[in-house]
């Protein structure tokens, strides 16, 4: 009975830990770090929002192919807020919103920065490794950009 | 002795997941569900600052419209920043940051977009459906605001 | 064997609520508050990026003092991320990321606003008045800064 209970404020603490591993994880760059953030079938998902087509990845080796290409031309700082969290036993739910704050070097003579913020719902499963994101959908709310054309 | 300290670890998560479903509540215009994150007979406060009026809305009925009243104009994202907690068996206070990321459409001709930062100091109770906001008190410390006139 | 797996818990319970305090106790300019977050011979470093110098503060006193200049001229909102923390017996690591928005009084006709992000890098010890910093290295990603002159 203690014990069930100490069980799900673990799965709490741990999956807090898993997105703060999610955003340094993408943050430094490193793609094998995000992939293992997921499930060996884990899906990121982004919806489509206004003129923006929706984009998925499915798989560690995509995933990890399409953290290293973005962060390759834009690197930046994920602030991840607080999670509303749901455990039911080796699965759980979640949703948190989050802002995102990037540089991008989109060419020699053309950069740009960004402010976006927008939220996360999240399926997370407990694996033999720890918690993983079985499936993650970002919808971004704003997104404020400037350009800088270096002529 | 390791139940009572189970017991505050649980009140510190249940509440991590109140201030999270407080912000997935109000950014998706859902006014009962805002209420229901306050007690009954819960209070709203918005601090003076500037030159701007106090506000204060009492009970859940009051809180759902003006949930929904404002977000009818005004769709944001809320951050939430880690919050300080302080148990005492059922009752508890916290302290914690926040950004909040909008756009309005005041008029048809008259839009906006808004984004502000500033903190809450709040006081739960435990009730027998699980953790609610007494008392929440918001105050701003920054507002940047575009307006947009498009005649 | 659950009072280890408790403990464990409660640690990252407390280094929130840690986390939380120190966003706290800068932002209200409580040198002696922000101070006591750290142990005695604490150290904060700001590492060096762009063409800015890195700073390091070192000791209570000095803390204290810090805090207490800087807040002088420049008031902010923190706004701490989740942490990704590691707890080894009484000590620990984490990885956090925030954002802070500030205004500065520079001088009577030179004003200035801030918006700031990027990653805090500590090591916290339990000592016997709780878990505190011994060491935190913060390293901005960005900083978009306005600037008025009143004349």
């Amino acid at each position: 009975m203690l014990e069930a209970r100490l069980g799900r404020a673990e799965a709490m603490l741990d999956i807090i830990a898993l997105e703060a591993r999610y955003a340094r994880a993408w943050d430094s760059g490193d793609g094998n770090a995000w992939a293992d953030v997921f499930t060996e079938d884990g899906v990121f998902e982004i919806a489509a929002v206004g003129d923006r087509p929706p984009l998925m990845v499915a798989g560690r080796d995509q995933l990890s192919d399409f953290c290293r290409e973005f962060t390759a031309k834009f690197t930046g700082v994920h602030v991840p807020g607080l999670p509303l969290l749901e455990i039911e036993g080796d699965e759980a739910t979640g949703h948190l919103h989050f802002q995102f704050v990037a540089i991008g070097r989109i060419a020699a003579n053309h950069s740009m920065s960004r402010t976006a913020c927008g939220q996360y719902d999240v399926r997370y499963r407990r694996t033999e490794t720890g918690w993983r994101m079985l499936h993650r959908l970002e919808k971004a709310f704003s997104s404020t950009r400037s350009e800088f054309f270096d002529f």
